[in-house]
């Protein structure tokens, strides 16, 4: 509960994106957002940089985070000083949140090997930014490996290692760029490395590892003993026992330090402010749109991540498929489970940008009409049925080798079908995931949405409700990451007693809810059906499948629907 | 062979479309298109009468087509006045074809009971046009009760009537529009109409039928005796066994009778010039493009048709699936085999009309641009692979509720790459036709094609070449359906002793042929195993199927495709 202070406080949330960083200053008594900056990095496409040899490769220059931090922070901070009530030593605490798995190598002090003189240009010494995709031939080897291991180090993050996680890209230095895995003396990710930095604890031995990059990246799990073992890694590699950093992970209500005074004076905030473990901007995203127990959000942009709280009253199996299972990833003393879906807006960007007419304008006036076009439409009307894997299955197939598929098109066919179809799908990839969270008897009691696609596309909104037979809710914030991070920064600096006691002040859902529509839920009900058949049969989960009825079904239920 | 005369010869071509006629002038000797007309309908919309309360409602005005004789045959002639070595009294001979099945109620005198005031109108009265679809019923209830007959009189039909053909236009028309029903004296195709017409003898009892029809949109087949029993068709309506008429079918090869005094002074041509027996235009497009036993002829537009003579020194088994198997309805003394796609061109046509960006174009420059990239691809590298069933399956599946599917789509497929897999789906749809046909003893040593596509798309073509493994040649002329009815007028005024001897005067290839390019032919039929997987299990074919190596093998062809 907040304390019973008249003096205001305040906290700030910096939450580290692809493309960018933001800077928060949020009122710690009641959410309020009372001034941000966003910071684009200079460097490379967008902040990311390429090799034009291979498309896999996206890195980060460690430089932008740094500048990043100083620049989004000093100027909110200055904006906030405009706002009645606010100044600099009301501000308690600092949360931070990044992408990740975004592995950083640095040296004995902590320094990133990127910024030493000797490295400059060398890739391989930067940030391995989440999406790099080079290491895909390494995560196929560590996934043998552990599916192989007593320990079953797998068990908590659906059964397969990714290319986009921690050892498979340091095993892929190792093997590519030898040099550079010499010269580190450990790898930070970047959830990690900015609390670090801005607290001057930049010991790789001693420094802040959080839970939530260490446990759904990075095999780490208490059950046995933190991060794999040393004869693990070294059956992968002979060097890289010496990677196995032994500190206990922790949640982000936990401080990483203190602001340095050096930091302290290049943002205009006081020196020795708290500042929070990291977590990965999802995971903040859904602490800031209000996830507890039961309550899963959904934050939808490019792709989705859905991030749900499980208590721990009682031991909780594995579940197969879901990407993580981890003690205090999301909110701390509970199990956070992490699911997602590779492609979701991005599913809608692709379509526009590559198979509509002209007729329907491009880009975001295209996103409008076809969804004005889309929405006239009745469930199965359209006799269309699609999978949403083109960019893989993250959950519950766990497979990047899976592609896109539509099925149902007639010489009638229009833009604003598929393009119904398409968000069709992904709803069903959605009530997939809660279905297998379900399953396993983690129940699903409540849906927050949050992101640009659930705060402008209400027919996205009403699909989501039909298909899953849920109430969908909006967070109200449009910056939930900066403000879980916010909220982490309000604990620590002690407005709170619990992360769930910050959240039922700081954060809220819209007024406006989309409930399912009985009708559409009984089509939503007979057209998933379909995608199941689909999903299974397509996805190796059946291999001995029926699908003959599938077109027949199709158009029954569009003839229904048309009536 | 063509007579040793010095005085050449001519011979015309009347051919009847869904939209217009076009009358044809050709040099018996060699085939030399001297001139040409077209008339287009001025009924309705494009020559066809609608029903905005209906779709599925398609007829047309017989008046359009004698108007359409007058005109485009008059207007022929008078071209070809113009042309050094013709003359009116030079024309020996006329063929004719038209769409089909398009049965017109007639009178006792054989006049269409639309030309009657009594019945100006009804649309019931007109010629059902081969593309109403409003029998679906009626055709399901004769499917099902041939089914049971015990001279299985859908063997020669690939197992399925259509609601596209005769008997089930007329029992549809006996439902709904008694009044016209009872008023029909006979039904008459179109292709048996225009020759009745022209020559006089137009008494329903007495008038020739062509075999093209009869066999196969009527259930003719002398094996029993000509059309199914009056116990067969009484079992359908009871009113329907007066409309069984007892002639024999005749090839077109045979003459229908002779122009009359009346009409040949209309058109400005002698009386008493020699009328061929009808056919449906794709059969006598197959003629004027070189079929004979072993070659198979496409007719490539919208939908195909694919028309293979094959002789008659052996019996011929049933084959499933295919549309017909009818003695003489191509060349006169051999098995006709008649087998087609529901759609081709449409397919396309309708990727550009609704998928296709505005960096494309419309229309035909969208086609070309789409082409032109799609041209510069590789044989799987787009990872795609497509059925062709946006307009269900007539070959070899038979079943109109089939639909499209397009599977491998991933966040960078491209239009130009959809484009070429609906390509490749056309071209897998093509050899399944001609595996069909050989699997079933009937050889196919060569494939001409013909028709607006083989002509304008070097790509499609080359792209069926590697498919199908084949050559493909293309037709010289493009008007091959008139000249191959021109070929029948031939025939029937004397020039030739047989069809074969004036195909092998009068119609010849392009010298382009499209060879197989063999590393495209090794790719291709990687990829058509995966098609044929995804065709029997969406087909019904296979009611256990194995998919889950369909989108991993399409990536790993994608793969080495790229490379």
């Amino acid at each position: 509960m907040a304390k019973k202070s008249t003096t205001p406080t305040f906290c700030l949330g910096v939450d580290y994106g692809t493309n960018s960083c933001r800077a928060l200053v949020v009122n710690t008594a009641n959410g309020a957002e009372i001034a941000s900056h966003v910071y684009n990095y200079p460097s490379g496409d967008a902040g990311i940089l390429l090799d034009p040899k291979d498309p896999n490769v996206a890195r980060q220059d460690p430089a932008d985070y740094i500048k990043g931090f100083v620049t989004s922070v000093k100027n909110a901070v200055k904006k906030a000083t405009k706002v009645r009530g606010f100044k600099v030593d009301r501000v308690i605490g600092i949360g931070v949140d990044t992408t990740g798995s975004t592995p950083i190598p640095v040296d004995k002090d902590g320094t990133a090997l990127a910024m030493l003189p000797e490295f400059k240009g060398n890739l391989a010494a930067y940030a391995w930014l989440w999406k790099d995709h080079t290491s895909y031939a390494e995560a196929a080897e560590i996934t043998a490996k552990a599916a192989k291991h007593k320990d079953n180090y797998l068990s908590k993050c659906g059964g397969t290692y990714s290319s986009e996680w921690y050892w498979s890209k340091i095993l892929h230095c190792k093997r590519t760029a030898p040099k550079v895995f010499k010269a580190a003396y450990s790898w930070v990710e970047c959830a990690d490395f900015i609390p670090a930095y801005i607290t001057g604890n930049t010991n790789p031995d001693t420094m802040v590892r959080c839970i939530c990059a260490a446990g759904h990246k990075a095999m780490y799990n208490e059950q046995w003993g933190g991060l794999p073992s040393e004869t693990f890694l070294a059956s992968l590699d002979k060097d890289l026992p010496r990677l196995r950093y032994t500190t206990k992970a922790l949640p982000s209500d936990q401080k990483a330090g203190e602001l340095t005074a050096a930091i302290a004076k290049k943002v205009g905030l006081p020196a020795g402010i708290p500042v929070a473990a990291g977590a990965f901007d999802a995971h903040h995203g859904a602490v800031g749109s209000g996830a507890k127990a039961g309550t899963l959000v959904k934050i939808m942009g490019t792709s989705t991540c859905d991030c749900m709280p499980a208590p721990k009253d009682k031991k909780l199996p594995d579940i197969p498929g879901l990407c993580g299972i981890v003690d205090g990833s999301i909110i701390p003393d509970m199990y956070g489970l992490e699911a997602g879906q590779s492609a979701v807006g991005d599913i809608f960007n692709w379509f526009v940008k590559q198979l509509t007419p002209g007729s329907f304008g491009t880009g975001g006036d295209a996103h409008v009409k076809l969804t004005n076009e889309a929405a006239k439409l009745a469930p199965g009307a359209s006799g269309l049925i699609a999978l949403d894997w083109n960019n893989g299955n993250r959950t519950i197939l766990v497979d990047p080798l899976l592609t896109g598929m539509l099925v149902g098109q007639t010489l009638h066919t229009t833009a604003p079908e598929v393009y119904r179809a398409l968000v069709e799908a992904t709803a069903f990839g959605a009530v997939t995931i809660i279905n297998r969270m379900e399953e396993y008897g983690v129940k699903v009691k409540e849906v927050i949405n949050c992101g640009g696609i659930s705060e402008k596309n209400a027919m996205v909104m009403q699909i989501y409700a039909d298909v899953c037979n849920r109430p969908m809710k909006i967070s109200s914030s449009s910056q939930t990451c900066a403000l879980g991070a916010a909220i982490f920064g309000a604990v620590v600096g002690g407005a709170y007693r619990s992360t769930n006691a910050a959240q039922k002040k700081m954060t809220s859902v819209k007024p406006k809810v989309f409930k399912p529509i009985k009708k559409n839920v009984a089509v939503y009900a007979k057209l998933y059906k379909l995608y199941m058949q689909l999903h299974d049969a397509l996805g190796g989960v059946n291999k001995s499948a029926d699908l003959s009825g599938v077109m027949k079904q199709l158009i029954e239920i569009r003839k229904q629907a048309r009536k």
